[in-house]
Formats: structure tokens, sequence, C-alpha cells
């Protein structure tokens, strides 16, 4: 990467931990310049508006999900290992970069049109191949015959906590989370 | 409930739904007088100030939570009892009233002191008394050998959606949405 296109980062991450933190509406361009250290001036460098941030926040992730589930779309595999791999996909971005939280739970809202109607389309399109896999898989008889909007969304937000909470030590390493959190949603907690 | 206190919980709600929106910040109580249809002087016959709202939605709620624990400790049952038990709290909490997504979620960051320290100490007992029922199932041989931690957070996180995403209808019930989040968390989505 660039300097630029780091410190571009740098600035996104400090916005979406404001938004988290204070709101998209109650978040100032000042806030965020003292947040990364920088000028108002010079932060007006890197990016125009705090609409633009958000927009590039959301599309962004938009983007990177939508990539991550054509790729999982063509590789061979039953609609477990689809489902497995997903659920992992979710888990990294959730854990390499808040700004991913940003764009899929909540500060999406606080898009203007026509943006806001362009995202919504992207989510849903991802949402709507997220269920398709489910729904192979229960009727193949891979999965229970469970609601497939039930399963998407429970497994959306049964990684949100890894942003709030996550702090990895020797204990408790990122790549055990992640194994357990795939061996709940997939298996349950149950010892059979 | 009197009328008054049908009022109050009438504003808190209102309240909650405004700090989800704009962010507890960017909330004035002029905005919650405007959501409610009362005029300003009137508001504050019922609350008086926007601190007192957020400790009312944060303590209330953790109240809540804690007598819901401690009558589950107080039954007889196996720890997957206790848990499945404890998942139907949190649902049925998260479903009816959005102020406890408030409280539980992001909000009570905002409490000023001594309110933030003693809302801490009764999440942290909440959970630790919830994390010792996972440990004794997994001690048990009932639960997997899991870390209580990742299951207790993913528990929490996963009925997140229910107050954004949820609306019942006709082939989609209250009831079979609980049913199915239950037994993906205690037996996972896979047919065995």
């Amino acid at each position: 990467m660039s300097d630029h296109s780091t410190k571009k980062q740098i600035i996104l991450e400090a916005a979406a931990r404001l938004f988290r933190d204070k709101g998209y509406s109650a978040t100032s361009m000042r806030d965020l310049a003292d947040a990364v250290q920088l000028k108002a001036s010079s932060l007006y460098n890197h990016i125009a508006s705090k609409e633009e941030i958000l927009q590039t926040i959301c599309f962004d992730n938009a983007h990177r999900f939508l990539e991550g589930m054509k790729e999982i779309e063509q590789q061979p595999g039953s609609a477990i290992q689809k489902i497995e791999a997903l659920i992992r996909l979710h888990i990294r971005i959730a854990r390499e970069d808040i700004t991913s939280v940003t764009a899929f739970n909540d500060e999406w809202r606080h898009l203007s049109e026509p943006h806001l109607g362009n995202f919504k389309s992207l989510r849903k399109s991802y949402e709507n191949r997220f269920k398709a896999i489910i729904e192979s898989g229960i009727q193949s008889g891979e999965l229970k015959p469970l609601h497939a909007a039930v399963v998407l969304y429970t497994l959306f937000s049964s990684v949100r906590w890894l942003y709030d909470w996550f702090r990895p030590n020797q204990s408790l390493s990122a790549e055990i989370i992640e194994n357990e959190i795939v061996t709940l949603l997939l298996n349950g907690m149950t010892l059979k």
C-alpha cells in the first residue's frame, strides 16, 4: 500500500470507531482530525466529507463480502462446506477490520440516496445468495429444516461481539476462537 | 401499570430508539419530546435528564437479567436446561423491549461514574454466573469442551438481530423463531 492509501485506511478505521462510540450524527470532521492527529486541512487531502467516509466504508465492505461470496459459490463442495467458509469469512472480516461492523450493522442507515438504495441492493443480493446456499442444504438434507432467515440472521449477529470484546491472548488465540464459533454454529454446544 | 408508569415506559422506548438511530450524544431532550409528542415541560414531569433515562434503561434491564438468572440458578435441572432457559430469556427480552438492546450493547458506555462502574459490576456478575453454568456443563460432559467465554459472547450476540430485523408474520411466528435459535445454538444447524 502507498503511504496515501495506508493513511486513508487509518482515517477510515478511526472514523468507524468514532461512529460506534459517538454515533455518526455526533461525529464531526474535527473529532476525526483529532483522532488521527492531523490538521483539518490535511484531513481534506484524504477525504472530502463525513458522508464520503461512510460511503467508502459501506461500499468497500459490501464489495469485500460479495467477492468472498463469489469465490465460495464457485468452489466445489457441499452446502455445509460453503456455509463454514462463509462463517469464517464473517469472523475474519469482523476481527480484522472495525469498518466492516460499521458497514454491516448500524451506520449504513445514515447514507443518503442514491447511496442508501444502492447499498441496500448489494446487501439484499448478499443475503439472498447466502440464503440460497442455506436452502439448498436444507433441501439436500444436510441441514436441519430451519427457516433460512433465522439461520442467516443468527449467523450474522453471532460474530458481532468479536469487535467489541475480542482480545486474543495466549490461552485464547484468534484461531481457537474462530474454530469454536464454527463448531458452535454448525454442530451446537451439546456433546452428543 | 398506572398512566404515569405507562407514559414513562413509552418515553424510555422512544429514547432507546433515538439512541440507536442517532447515538446517545446526538439525541436531545427536544428530539425525545418530539418523538413522544409531549412539550418539553411535560417531558420533565416524567424524566429529569437524558442521563437519568440512560441510567433507568441500563439498571432496569440489568436487574431484569439478574432476576432471570437468579430464578434459573435456583431451578433444578442440567446445565443444558439452564442454558436453554437463559437463551430463551435473552430472546424474549430482546424481542419485547428495545431498551434491553440499548442497555446490553452499546449505550451503557455513556453512563457517568459512579453509575458506569456500578453497571459494569452488575454486568460482570451476570457474565460470571452465566459462564459458571457453561463451565459446569463442560465439566460434567454435557457440553463440548469449548471456551466458556466464546460460548457466552456468541450467545449474547446471536440474538441481537431480533430487534433490528425481527418482523413476525404468519409463516414465521415469534415462537418458531425462538425455538429455531435455541436449536441452532444448542445442537447446531447440521442434521446428523
